[in-house]
């Protein structure tokens, strides 16, 4: 057995892998993924939100195979390449695709700039509360950690449901909110079998909104039958 | 003695307080600052580049005062009030001035999709990557831990340096990557004068650059004499 990474299952299941199939043809967009990772089901999201036609390319991001490694130095899903540009970074991606082709809709971003201004305002909160918090929540070994992490969960949870104003964080427009905090929305079944987590007890707003999100059909229609590994990292 | 922090010098100096004494009139766009802090400096050089009208108000963040956590709930400058919306954050700000006032130039994005995917993942590493181990350098109490720290920033700068075109980060065009970096290139005299830091050290590139940045015009006028206390966050 080498490093349990490199064993993860090699593609997505599911509603995720008719999404797949249908995006093999070559196209000037080139989507590297890994089906079990949140951070690529945001930028997927966002693709399949407006119908940018992209072709999907399955990495293993453990394996760091050269051209990938060209594409991303980092190493990371998801990555990107567009006419002999490469990029990377979940948000940065989503941003790129509203900006690069404008045409395509929903957009995700409130054509107000003030609302703009928010909705980045309220992914950070995201990006740089909740999913720490999820994170931290499934890593700790100690059950006192364990806790304390889901209790700031919930705190993070509750301060974002305070804002939602339904159905999606915006109101009817679903949004980069949306996008950024979907795929820990769906995976949040692992904190519920191993943490004693519940929507519930995050309060009945979080409990709809999160229902909203799960049901969104990009959001569907990028989820594979297991997320449990894009957490863990690894299956194994 | 209360917490020092109520302790700082309450106003700025130098050519910061002739641009804070041009800006006192009523506008519709109210920015609350601290002339000490770095990030207030970010969205006052990009205010001052594009020649956006704004009222500065000079808050202590530390006192927290009612209608400032009104402003800022988590009571954080640099925060903006216009016409009755209130937001905060330096890198959003950045952008939402961008967004909200295109007719004042020079742009701090670049109009290429691209360009400005780009220029968000170098403003990333800015803030994910130069600015913590900035700050964790100065608060480093043991030597080895400074020492580590120290290496930390080093690597952060070269690795940024590698891709500044010169001028400036993308080249002629001076963009957010510059502005989210320049209030820490100011401030590096502490590091200087306290960990043994040189700019020649991380380089010949990356010091040609940092003196690019100090001498921009919209720095200087934003710059009070000490900016000391802004990292340190305290004067005594
Ligand atoms: N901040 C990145 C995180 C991406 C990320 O962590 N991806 C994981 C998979 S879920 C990865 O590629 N890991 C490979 C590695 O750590 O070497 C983003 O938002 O895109
Ligand atoms: N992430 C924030 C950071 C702003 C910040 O930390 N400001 C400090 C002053 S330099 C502050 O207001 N501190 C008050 C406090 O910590 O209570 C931004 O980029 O705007």
């Amino acid at each position: 057995m080498g490093t349990p990474d490199e064993h993860i299952h090699p593609v997505a299941t599911g509603r995720a892998a008719e999404t797949v199939k249908q995006h093999q043809e070559p196209q000037d967009l080139v989507f590297y993924a890994g089906w079990f990772c949140p951070y690529v089901q945001r930028s997927w999201i966002a693709l399949e939100e407006k119908g940018i036609p992209y072709q999907y390319k399955e990495v293993n991001p453990y394996k760091k195979e050269k051209h990938f490694l060209d594409i991303n130095p980092k190493g990371l899903v998801p990555a990107i390449e567009y006419k002999g540009k490469a990029l990377y970074e979940s948000l940065i991606l989503c941003e790129l695709f509203e900006d690069a082709f404008p045409e395509y809709k929903p957009h995700i971003l409130p054509d107000d700039p003030f609302d703009r201004a928010y909705v980045r305002l309220w992914t950070d909160h995201v990006a740089k509360q909740i999913v720490p918090a999820f994170m931290c929540t499934v890593m700790a070994q100690e059950p006192e950690k364990q806790k304390e992490n889901l209790e700031d969960f919930y705190k993070a949870l509750r301060t974002i449901s305070e804002k939602v104003k339904g159905p999606y964080f915006l109101g009817e427009q679903f949004t980069l909110v949306d996008v950024a905090l979907a795929p820990w929305v769906v995976r949040d079944y692992i904190l519920a079998e191993n943490r004693g987590y519940s929507r519930e007890a995050a309060g009945q707003k979080w409990n709809e909104y999160a229902e909203k999100l799960e049901s969104r059909e990009s959001v569907l229609k990028t989820q594979s039958v297991s997320t449990l590994v894009g957490v863990h990292g690894s299956s194994s």
